[in-house]
């Protein structure tokens, strides 16, 4: 530590926002050199190359075979896909002293696809699974937390390549299976869920989430079962519909200053009052309006039909109508439609036969024969016994509204569904022949027929791996990395200025190093003080410290650490060395 | 191989324009993405990455220490040095969603300097040396020959910083070291020179030359001392001023029709014959017009006056006026100045004190009392015996005229120069403090007094070594690896249809596999040939080939062939692991 290139700081940085980004930055793992865009000193890319191996190791366990593709990509590939346009803004794009176009790859699909289409030709080619370890680069509109959601980083993204539908799941199974040994090895605790696949156009799609606070997804699992889902990827189970035949005519009532849901609730208790149970929000139709921006610079209205004690959950919205991008309907939005009266939109002012013209989509719960209290499209009106499938019809579906805990589970089972924040880790994806039709990757059968391959897409966010094994395992003194992923074996403090100290511990540490042990050394002598070397230990993380100190002289001992649970052994300073060697390599 | 990732081809790549990128590209090793970008295919990667782990095993030897900056790097930095506007069209710039303006990174000075700049403060942080192996870019206008000249490459750039110069000189001392080590290692004949640094502004600077036809650079060896210089760092021997005491006073002549040094010289033999000897082009004062082109978007004229034997060396040019560029003087730019007589341009036309105002940089040769014979300004008319300081006077000297084979060595020894073509593999440089000083890099000294740093910066062409390594080794049949690089370390091909074959050539790959050694094994069944697969195994070039075939059967040996050489050996089967072991781990 007299020579590594290291500062570590006292203070958290200014721009840090969760703990295990104060912490890489305070130990000396990273430095910001951009929104979203870091450096690694050397103990930050120890950590990462080590978790780089351990997923290598395991992708050629499974016989995926590693290449490289440029990041630096052409154009050409992603029109093709359609996903120059989809991207939007999130990619970054630039061109050449010729002005021809190019982007810095946010994901290869393109470029593995063609790259089979070149190379094979046959089914007997097949299964094949190719992967990289490469940087990877998207302008995210909010870079935050760090390494969490950074605009540069690494990810080994494998992609499958099989004849038939049989092909891809043994090979997604594969994955899947490798993806549980790679976090298994990582050491943090994760859960895998259902993913939503659809702006993907395929079909089976899991996500490795790490159960962490700081994570900008939620999932729920079921309290009975073993069902587990992102809340972008959980389809409400659609009740069965329901007869009309008792159900009164609907009828508009005066529902005076009645803009929000609370409002009418109350107002609905006071005016209409029911003897067997209160109004709820849940009885009314909430109508919420959006516009729709799609990549291609085209926009349109949307209105979505939920129960009213339901908020739009954005991210599952977002994921639904991906790639299009949604902002609030406002005021020039409403005075383009003088049709709808605000606060009081009703179904009869939506929908495509309406006058409006607006796509009109509900919540699966809205099924037909289900009554609705909802605006009568009359400044201080609502209609009551509104019955979907008589009195109205949607355009469709969308799973928009919110996934709250205490739901019903999905599968019906009387499970009802907690949730949690989870960090999305890794990916397995069924991709299905999209790509392969758009970039026409096909291969002789065989029958001598050309049939189109189908894909499946595997992704493992390296970068994000680090500072999610950070954020799982700091505690209060600093960070405590697994030994797997840990930048050293041992952290050997010499603490004192006695030359006997650092004799010993010069010893222990070319003895280590001899057996191949990684060995942090604090060999650094003048001001600093053994104070602030046992807090630069801490800081750092190493599993084991170990002291040589005041023990030395007085007892012939050194101490050895558990960083993780602060347990200390004293030990012989001539056993030191046999009895890391037994904690190092069990 | 029945699974591996390649696809041979028989044919050359269109595009491809030496032999080593055709061989690559042939043998599956790369496919191109784009112009001077590519795509590392299996067995491309492992060469990539076998160069890699040896630049990366010498640098750790020297204690420098490896960490990463991003490629994708802010503006800001590159301001404060101004290279943002220096590189002019050379960078790939970009801006994000915000438009805040990004380059990405062709070297990394600027981040080196501020990370030293952010973690160490004082003489005892040093001397440091700090690297990185990572992804460059340079948006060349004319990306060349595969990986030898392209636009997205990786490179090894190690900084030194040190206290004063003989810090620096040590550093650059172990890195010149380690970088023998490394081109020994890799295995490829190379040669070191002296290199132009005038650019950077720093002083001692050395480049690692392969010497290969296809190199970019030509440089030159004296046939008797170890002088080694690129033509671009080569420094003309002024000779010693001569006394102009016995020279006629220069006078004007009509010399009709002598545009060029050829119908000059031509002439003057005719009209004004020597008694001693003939007059030669070296008697002439030849001056090139050019205009200069400044990254700001400025630009100015410059004159150039040469012996009239000699050409400008564009690239001894380039390297003199970088960041400049510079284009030819066109009729456009003769009308601006119409004191000037194109074809019979003399010094009285030239110099900053001068009517024309016109920069005049004249070669080291031209030095007080030389006598020339030079335009006189005056369409049809030259001056004799113009002489140097007498009669004119420059702005000062250039490095521009080209330097030939037979010219005398710059030590003057009785050597003369030998010229030959070579490729910047590596680059070790005393950059001083121009960083430094841009970017406020100060540690306190001894005394506590802030002293600015001085550094050194060295850098390896890691992608580029691995064409240059193919490039020098390939012959007739393929390519031809340095066990130290070559993707695996047998070929093991299996020739035949029977079973037996296969179950020999099987144990022998197992047992290999088991012994750490890395195996090719063309297993491939059914259609393809032996030929077939020696044709790959030669077009591959692992060094060396097993083949098992119909000698299991006669004789129960398999041939063991030396790729390089051709050499074959009859093993028998039972022996040959043994025997390749002792081959492949000597």
């Amino acid at each position: 530590m007299s020579s590594l290139f290291l500062r570590t700081l006292r203070e958290d940085p200014a721009d840090a926002e969760v703990p295990s980004h104060k912490l890489l930055v305070r130990a000396g793992y990273i430095r910001r050199a951009a929104p979203g865009i870091y450096t690694w000193l050397p103990l930050g890319l120890k950590v990462l190359r080590r978790v780089e191996a351990i997923v290598r190791e395991e992708m050629d366990a499974i016989g995926a075979q590693e290449l490289s593709f440029p990041a630096l990509l052409p154009r050409e590939p992603y029109e093709a896909s359609n996903r120059w346009t989809e991207y939007g803004d999130g990619i970054f794009r630039l061109h050449d002293r010729k002005g021809a176009d190019y982007l810095l790859g946010p994901t290869h699909e393109e470029m593995f696809t063609l790259a089979v289409k070149d190379l094979y030709s046959s089914y007997k080619d097949l299964p094949l699974a190719i992967y990289q370890i490469q940087n990877k680069y998207r302008d995210e509109a909010r870079p935050r937390a760090g390494l969490l959601r950074g605009r540069e980083f690494i990810m080994k993204d494998s992609y499958s390549f099989d004849i038939d539908d049989a092909g891809l799941d043994a090979s997604y199974q594969r994955h899947r299976d490798a993806y549980i040994r790679i976090f298994d090895r990582l050491g943090f605790s994760y859960v895998i869920v259902y993913a939503h696949s659809g702006a993907m156009g395929g079909s089976r799609s899991e996500e490795f989430l790490a159960r962490v606070a700081v994570g900008e997804d939620t999932f729920v699992q079921c309290t009975v079962c073993d069902y587990a889902a992102n809340v972008e990827a959980v389809e409400i189970p659609a009740p069965a519909a329901v007869s009309w035949d008792d159900a009164p005519a609907a009828h508009a009532e005066q529902t005076p200053d009645t803009p929000t849901i609370d409002s009418l609730v109350a107002h609905l208790e006071q005016a209409f009052p029911r003897d067997d149970r209160s109004w709820t929000g849940a009885d009314t139709l909430k109508n919420v309006l959006l516009v729709l921006e799609h990549p291609d610079g085209t926009s349109e209205p949307l209105a979505i039909g939920l129960p009213g004690d339901r908020e739009v959950d954005e991210k599952r919205l977002e994921a639904h109508v991906y790639p299009a991008e949604f902002r609030p309907f406002g005021e020039a939005d409403f005075a383009a439609y003088p049709d709808l009266a605000k606060g009081y939109i009703g179904p009869g002012a939506l929908g495509e036969e309406s006058k409006t013209g607006i796509r009109y989509l509900v919540d699966p719960r809205v099924v037909d024969g289900t009554r609705w209290v909802t605006g009568a499209d009359i400044e201080g009106s609502h209609v009551l016994d509104l019955v979907a499938g008589r009195d109205f019809t949607a355009d469709g579906t969308i799973e928009a509204a919110e996934v709250r805990a205490g739901d019903p589970c999905p599968r019906l089972d009387g499970g009802v569904l907690e949730a949690e924040r989870g960090l999305e880790m890794g990916h397995v994806f069924q991709l299905g022949r999209k790509f392969a039709e758009a970039l026409d990757l096909k291969v002789l059968d065989e029958n001598g027929k050309l049939v189109t391959v189908t894909m499946g897409s595997y992704g493992v966010g390296v970068t994000r791996a680090v500072a999610a094994i950070a954020e799982g395992t700091l505690d209060d003194l600093g960070l405590c990395w697994p030994r797997n992923v840990a930048p050293a074996d041992v952290h050997l403090v010499a603490a004192g200025k006695d030359d006997a100290i650092f004799a010993a511990a010069d010893r222990i540490a070319t003895e280590l190093a001899q057996a191949g042990v990684e060995v942090l050394y604090d060999d650094r002598t003048g001001k600093v003080s053994p104070g602030v070397k046992f807090k630069d230990a801490e800081l750092i993380g190493v599993p084991t410290i170990v002291v040589v100190g005041r023990n030395l002289a007085e007892s012939g001992t050194v101490e050895v650490k558990d960083r993780a649970s602060g347990e200390k052994t004293e030990v012989a300073a001539e056993a030191v060395v046999a009895h890391l060697l037994d904690l190092v390599r069990p």
